[in-house]
């Protein structure tokens, strides 16, 4: 079976790390050779975009340079680690892609779809993950979970109640039109519950 | 008089430095308040996204990496610099401009110009200067006057003659196509020479 593409989304606080860990060891179990990276981030450069990107500011940043930076650092990413990995046959497992563009950058800020997805469309010629686990939860349940970390919070940690609502139903409406490739988790249910849930799915996949 | 936006042009080493401070001093002198700026560029998070942009480095960056980050701190040195400055009566003096996109991503690296001049018009509504300076000189000498500033290279100016001589075609074209924005100005002549040729543009503007 040739190698596949899996992304993880979801609001702050959806417990993304922890089932990124589960899925990692599922697939090393599995005998998948496996690149696990992230976004905004993956290439030394995409770090460094990422810190720019991530670093609270007084100065608020114009929408259009955030929309700019993700794709720059998408478009560093994919050609230097995501196709050269699937083409050496390693499964890539990526925390966030594009999907969450389309609802931080599209839902959140307001930015029209349709210029994301030109952007999609001439930067990575369409790639997108063969499976997306969009791990959902209530808004206040996840900022109440980031607030227990006691680290600081970052840019995209600052907004406020209303931008993750927008967020979180522009990644429902994304499962919604494509539900064959985005599983939506209930990411409120117990650990054990969600990892029962994903192991369903990813036996389909190995 | 309204206050104008000026960029100035050019291939490495075509002397738009001695220049810049020559038409800064110009309109100092005729009284204007003048924002002196640069691309990439001109922000706080501008000049760290062109810190990456010139970093040598032995990973060539993705080509649509480059001009996603050019634009990505373009959108934010137009919303937090140019647009405030012309706004509040300053002329603006910027050391490059969206010429210098379609001349080295667009003419350098290949990129499609109409994917450029797309970015252009969403992301800047179609800002253009009213009055760009175009510093014109063969390449070879260009390319001597760096080496004779006896400092490091940045990536740019690591490329080969061929490179630059797409760029110098690519902003000659540009303005042949736009003759009365974009002024050419010869700069293998004596400093002398080009700063009459200057003054006689810059009078007609103040």
């Amino acid at each position: 079976m040739t190698a596949k593409f899996i992304s993880i989304e979801g609001i702050e606080g959806a417990g993304k790390s922890t089932q990124l860990a589960f899925i990692q060891q599922f697939l090393t179990d599995h005998g998948k050779q496996l690149t696990v990276t992230r976004e905004p981030g993956g290439t030394e450069l995409g770090e460094q975009v990422r810190s720019l990107l991530l670093a609270p500011t007084d100065t608020p940043m114009a929408v259009n340079t955030e929309l700019l930076l993700m794709f720059a650092a998408r478009a560093e990413h994919v050609a230097q680690v995501i196709r050269p990995a699937l083409e050496r046959g390693d499964w890539v497992l990526s925390d966030r892609f594009t999907d969450a563009t389309f609802a931080y950058q599209g839902g959140g800020r307001g930015i029209n779809q349709q210029r994301i997805r030109e952007l999609e469309q001439w930067t990575l010629s369409g790639l997108q993950p063969d499976v997306t686990f969009l791990f959902d939860l209530p808004v206040e349940l996840g900022q109440q979970r980031v607030l227990n970390r006691n680290q600081g919070v970052d840019r995209f940690e600052q907004e406020k109640v209303d931008f993750f609502e927008k967020v979180k139903q522009c990644y429902l409406q994304r499962a919604k039109n494509d539900p064959k490739r985005i599983k939506v988790i209930d990411a409120s249910c117990s650990i054990t519950e969600i990892q029962t849930q994903l192991r369903t799915i990813l036996q389909t996949l190995v």
